[in-house]
């Protein structure tokens, strides 16, 4: 007998990432009652990444099974790269390597599965679990190594013509400036995810810093570091003024390790963003409520979605996020 | 006895500029059996402006009773400025002066009414009946005056959350640009409008010229001309680079005034598009189809929507543009 209800089942949830990725168990009511966590592998091909994700699935599924009785009822990935819904195919994805992976291909077992795109499926989190739960439209942007949105558009997340949408990191925010790595010049990217905070500051400064440190440095008054941190809030001030002005949110979500930073990124982001508007009031800015998790929760979602449970987060615990950190 | 098809009935379309209104009277077929058009009276206060369109609909409305034998279905009015569209209000248009004007305030009969923003009711019928018939996500960006565009989204016209979505001409293409009009710095708008390639051509020639005039100099290689022209696509490849990012469109169709250039605005746009974009491609240019008829005809599409009819269009002739032009 299982401590859990008897009618809840569950799903298999991951996250893959570039270098680990995040496992769950979760209940149709929204209990996380396993995580796990385990490298991607990319360093091995991308053959070797499938074959971690197939045998991550199949471990949860086991775990699952030996607390709940029973296998899951479906299982939700979410991976980086393009994703094609229509025909659940991980098209591409740079950093893992791979080209059009059935979703079939992810899973050892004979349940359904849902693929989302990484980003999209975070912000799918934040948008019935999070920061965004009542709100129908806005963006979810986590500020991590990289930069990309999650555009939460008319209640869920949109991936345009061909699932390229979203990308605000390589936005031409300053057209006279730095190179960025994709070849672009003046990304958003290259001056304010928390790579470039601190690749920024480590040239100055002849001396490496993580992002964190940056931002302690900033606090103290360090004349680079407050460079290096005004130069980010400066292109993020203008990114998000062009969100705004294009897609009128009615938030704007920040997330990943640089919003960790909280007001020293906030308020004079929010200032910023507000003197920069002038015929238009700026969405109130928001810090993102499920953290590292965002994306396994997602997946869950998705996972209840192929399992033909589109409204399971209805029942969901509104606590849901503070019980599911992932180790 | 009408010489048009008994069960046709028909809508009085009205699209309502800073100077001046368009109308039609449009079948359910979409022919358009009769035009007009109309000053707006703006110079008068928005009391004045509020009575222009409701004599202009109900002459349009005696127009299509005498053609046609019957009252209209119903009234479909594009309006610039925002638009509340659950209550069918015109919430606020700067070039108008007025605040709070309901539909039924603008219209003389007891018959169905639905307003929508100028732009987004042209990218509607463009989406319908013109460049972006079989698109379901792209942009109409009607270059003018001033600068902005209907996105469409998953089929219709995005107007964000509060109905300010689509304000691409004030986004900050050069941040340490030029002051525009609405107190932001280095927006599209003070760039690439119709109107700003005259201003900024005329001040630097000593002289005063038209856009088309502009756009004459740029072909036979005037050096002044030239700059500002290409200044023009500078920008417009920065905001479209911008757009194409976050939105990933099918296509972007162009209109306006400036888009009359032709081959001499999208061709260098269209390839300086392209380079500025690494990771992905751009999407095609198009020139939008339905010219200066675009708000007129969906203001017809809203009026059959007000009617009841929502899949008129279905039935509209392919030919419709052809037969349209307003006088």
């Amino acid at each position: 007998m299982s401590q859990y209800s008897e009618d809840s089942g569950y799903v298999v949830a991951v996250d893959v990432g570039g270098t680990s990725m995040k496992g769950g168990v979760v209940t149709r009511s929204g209990e996380v009652v396993a995580t796990d966590r385990r490298p991607t592998g990319a360093e091995g091909g991308p053959e070797n990444v499938v074959a971690a994700i197939r045998s991550f699935v199949g471990d949860l599924a086991a775990r699952g099974s030996s607390l709940l009785g029973r296998a899951p009822a479906a299982v939700g990935i979410a991976v980086p790269g393009l994703v094609d819904d229509a025909t659940a195919t991980a098209l591409y994805a740079a950093n893992l390597g791979w080209r059009d992976v059935p979703a079939t291909g992810l899973v050892p077992l004979d349940v359904p599965v849902l693929l989302g795109h990484d980003v999209r499926t975070g912000g799918l989190a934040e948008s019935v679990l999070g920061a965004g739960r009542e709100l129908t439209d806005f963006l979810f942007l986590p500020i991590g190594t990289g930069i990309a949105g999650a555009m939460i558009i008319k209640g869920g997340p949109y991936g345009g013509t061909s699932g390229w949408a979203g990308e605000i990191g390589h936005i031409p925010v300053f057209p006279e400036g730095e190179r960025c790595a994709c070849g672009q010049t003046g990304c958003l990217e290259t001056y304010a995810s928390a790579a470039a905070v601190a690749r920024r500051y480590s040239a100055r400064a002849a001396s490496p810093a993580t992002a964190e440190r940056v931002a302690a440095l900033t606090a103290a008054g360090d004349p680079v570091a407050v460079k290096v941190w005004d130069d980010a809030v400066e292109a993020l001030s203008l990114a998000l003024a062009t969100y705004t002005l294009l897609l009128d949110p009615s938030a704007i979500v920040l997330g990943g390790g640089l919003a960790e930073a909280g007001p020293l990124l906030s308020d004079p982001l929010a200032a910023r963003l507000g003197e920069r508007l002038t015929f238009r009031s700026a969405p109130p800015l928001r810090k993102a409520a499920l953290g590292v998790s965002a994306g396994m929760l997602g997946a869950a979602l998705l996972g209840w979605r192929a399992a033909g449970v589109p409204d399971a987060r209805a029942s969901w615990a509104l606590d849901v996020p503070k019980t599911s950190a992932v180790p």
